[in-house]
């Protein structure tokens, strides 16, 4: 069997009885029932996926993939594609968003090249794992071999054993890639049956004539690649990214591994629904971070049944949003761990 | 000139150049104009609050006030009034929600006995205010004195004011009451208008029986007390309570010395409402920690004119809510202080 089925085999669905006990313990809690609202359902799941009513949520790491989109050739990005080099390098160097949130609520952010159309020479710190430089720009062709995206997905899995072997407790996605909203797009369009104009947005902040070029190369994309909405990495190597493709491995290679995930925003949620198509098991282990400003995130959403953590206007990806979502799971967590029962501080239950 | 009216006379208005100015560093910063939503918000108003372009959020402070309630004889609360009392312990052991919430973030909490009716003996750390043992049932006349609501709105304002001195940040409120948001419904149907029915809700999960009970003793304490909506105090002593004086004291207060509230819950936006009534530009000073699972809760943030910033159906109180938020606001304040610009990171801007 090869390594992504085997990785798929190994996903499990959550037990409901362990879930039922862990609520018994936070029922225990010196509060009325369920008043500490979605807090006690990020501990009630947390605990299920790590199979324990006594969780410990301390080793928190987000990965965060960078990659480079043939597609900006088409004028769909308010930045030059030079950016995504740059700011990989603004990542290890520890100045970018996802660094200061991710300190915030103390994660550590790991950044794997998996795509960029750079040669970064020797970078300690940063984590190669280049499958090409870049994908081809889709409106002419696929944005990749199916191999490479195969290749890609198994990049992400990589990174879940790898931090599963270290002990890590929770993991965030984030990623780098001038004009990934387009590919994203682009994969819930063709999932979903919408139209491009009804799943397609501003991305870094285009404008109108911009966003009708990118609209218009989505439209090209699927028409010329014609993608199977049944064969999700078929939709992911011919109109997707390398970086959706390695949150697509994260996402499943820790479900495998009993490790939640937190997805961040548009492109990382599409990333987390190409997993799920793959094994729709895999949703269970996903927490949705924030609401995107991004109009296709909420169908994508919608799609894994997932209701988003944060709701702030956040459109920076990165993995902003999931280090500040992680923070808010963490204290679901300690809730469990550390409140007073009625019983330990002699507080009388409800009439 | 009295103490109260002195406190209003020193609340000014925000200034809009220094806001504008903050968010010119914020557009310097490593990502597209405003991807960081309201994160960028808060870091704006914060920094303008605390009059300066390089605000620091170290010093996170809560203050939980806790009070008895004449009401609760009517049945309208699902808890025995000895609750009150018994968190107030909880609340001083650490065991409590507030308490885990407020570590997780790095604040800490100082409980307030404002009106409890009970005596506590010697309890260190418990900060012992009381005004007068619990309010009087105000289905059969006004829940405590015009003297004695100025005198808990003074308890709060000299905790702001003791803030100020010792350096702190920022403020969060809490309470702790059984039965409080029987009053906290009743002052928002009276400043609101509209009836009792539409402004309540469950509190700590009474069941229909309780609610009817409950709106009827809304509709009675109104009908027999008569509040005057155009004067605030006199719908916090008739109808009100006397932590929700205390919190309704602590905004004005901060206000006045410019730290920023981060209002809590249901209660608690029922004492920021006065607060915001006898001045409004005290909302300027507000943050509105979430959405609470109670339906008078977004009636008041409308009128008051704020956004809540999570919305995880808490309806705990105690300042919980308050808490997780402040984690968010210091994420934004970080964010301005620690992100590089594009110059120091060598990015390039925006086409």
């Amino acid at each position: 069997m090869d390594r992504l089925a085997e990785t798929l085999s190994r996903i499990e669905p959550l037990d409901p009885s362990l879930s039922d006990a862990l609520q018994k313990r936070l029922d225990n809690k010196t509060k009325p029932l369920g008043s500490l609202g979605r807090l006690e359902e990020f501990a009630r799941r947390y605990g299920t996926i790590r199979k324990t009513l006594e969780p410990t949520l301390a080793k928190k790491v987000i990965y965060t993939f960078a990659a480079d989109h043939g597609v900006v050739e088409e004028g769909v990005s308010a930045f030059p594609k030079e950016v995504t080099r740059q700011m990989v390098l603004n990542f290890i160097d520890g100045g970018a968003g996802v660094n200061v949130l991710a300190r915030h609520v103390g994660a550590e952010v790991r950044v794997v090249d998996i795509g960029v159309d750079y040669y970064f020479g020797l970078v300690p710190t940063l984590i190669t794992r280049k499958v090409r430089r870049g994908t081809d720009n889709f409106t002419r062709g696929p944005a990749m071999g199916r191999d490479e995206a195969i290749e890609a997905i198994l990049v992400g899995i990589g990174c879940a054993d790898e931090a599963a072997d270290e002990g890590v407790d929770i993991l965030g996605t984030g990623e780098m890639g001038i004009g990934n909203t387009t590919p994203s797009s682009a994969i819930i369009a063709v999932l979903s049956g919408l139209s491009p104009r009804e799943v397609t947005h501003r991305g870094t902040g285009i404008d109108d004539a911009a966003l009708l070029r990118k609209i218009d190369a989505i439209t090209r994309g699927i028409e010329i690649n014609r993608p199977d909405p049944s064969d999700p990495i078929d939709v992911l190597a011919k109109v997707g990214g390398l970086e959706i493709a390695g949150i697509a491995g994260l996402c499943l290679g820790a479900a495998a591994r009993r490790i939640p995930v937190v997805v961040d925003g548009f492109i990382s949620t599409a990333g987390a629904l190409i997993a799920t198509e793959l094994s729709p098991t895999v949703k269970e282990y996903l927490f949705a971070a924030h609401r995107s400003v991004e109009i296709g995130h909420q169908v994508m959403l919608d799609r894994m049944g997932l209701a988003p953590i944060l709701d702030l206007s956040l459109r920076l990806g990165e993995g902003t949003g999931a280090a500040l979502a992680m923070g808010l799971i963490e204290a679901g967590v300690r809730v469990l761990n550390e409140m007073a029962t009625f019983e330990q501080a002699g507080v009388s239950e409800g009439l």
